[in-house]
């Protein structure tokens, strides 16, 4: 049995964690063993990682530093969870993957793409998403969102330009692997956005087990 | 102004950190100005990284999770601590660095040295050693002496086949490199070994002050 690796990708604020359960509601009534998951962390090791990554103390953070710790957390992740799912045949739905590192670190922190995905790549010991749904809004409806939540995490401190250069990265990684990577506006209803995401993810298990 | 780095490597036990001490006082001495620091840790976040490692509690860490903690907590100690010393014109003394990754994780992990020198060079941004003191004994003498230390830690409850892989490593990196490492034979006394430091240390000086 080989599994399928679904992540879900985008700005924070772009309504992926509630997307990622409804999914997993539609995939298990309709037969299928889900496992929901998320970036950084998934293993109790991996959440000792995040709890480096995103508390403000450490705001000394090199970039390289940071980068080799999400790296460290998904070698786990994958190590621990993913890879043993995805061999028991099931759908992984993971809460941000790989694309997140490239995008963070190399579009907004001016690592090189290139040697980021060569890390990653050592990290995943080559799994790698079947399919990525991009949830992205515009800067102003995500912005509303995060300040609803009260306080503010390290990373969420960053500035605008930052978020811009994030957002502009995902939608790079959109337009250089349409296959694999589907944008949903995540601007419309909750229930808006998972009848796109349904409509997507169909499409792709048809495909995928139709040719 | 440009720096030195010396790193002492070595297996557990061989007498890498009372070394690396004696040497900073003799360099002092001299008018150098010393920087001690050591790997895995140097610096706050680095610890942090460290207590990770070292943690029993964390027996399911895989392979490549380990190494890329390693090379997190190194990339910090370049970007904190080492470069700016070195920019400074400073010696740094680093108790184990690079070499120790690749030799633990690539000799005894079964993980390719290119792979884990690709995401080495990543993390130091290119900050490699200029000299190392390799301090190489034979198994009894080291198992001996960290008996004498009291609880084992997770790394030294590895069995004894992972030790004699280290420590080949290690001797195979001398070999690969003469001019950078530098095997002392940590089987002496103190006072001996010191000495045999200390010429080569000298040595290494006069060389790249007179060419």
């Amino acid at each position: 049995m080989i599994g399928v690796l679904i992540t879900f990708e985008g700005p924070d604020g772009g309504g992926k964690t509630t997307q990622l359960g409804l999914l997993a509601e539609h995939l298990r009534g309709r037969g299928c063993t889900v496992l929901c998951t998320r970036e950084p962390g998934g293993t109790a090791l991996g959440d000792k990682i995040r709890g480096l990554l995103l508390d403000p103390a450490n705001r000394e953070m090199a970039a390289r530093t940071e980068a080799l710790l999400y790296m460290a957390a998904r070698a786990q992740h994958v190590a621990e969870v993913i890879a043993p799912a995805l061999a028991r045949g099931e759908v992984v739905l993971s809460d941000r993957f790989a694309d997140s590192t490239l995008v963070y670190q190399g579009a907004a922190r001016q690592l090189t793409r290139g040697e980021l995905a060569a890390i990653n790549a050592f990290a995943t010991g080559g799994v790698a998403p079947d399919l990525t749904i991009l949830l992205d809004g515009d800067a102003g409806m995500l912005g509303g969102r995060l300040a609803g939540r009260g306080g503010a995490d390290r990373i969420e401190r960053e500035a605008d330009a930052f978020h811009a250069s994030v957002r502009q990265g995902f939608r790079e990684l959109a337009a250089a692997e349409p296959e694999r990577v589907k944008p949903v506006a995540a601007g419309g209803t909750v229930a808006e956005v998972q009848a796109a995401v349904v409509r997507i993810v169909e499409e792709f298990l048809h495909r995928r087990t139709y040719g």
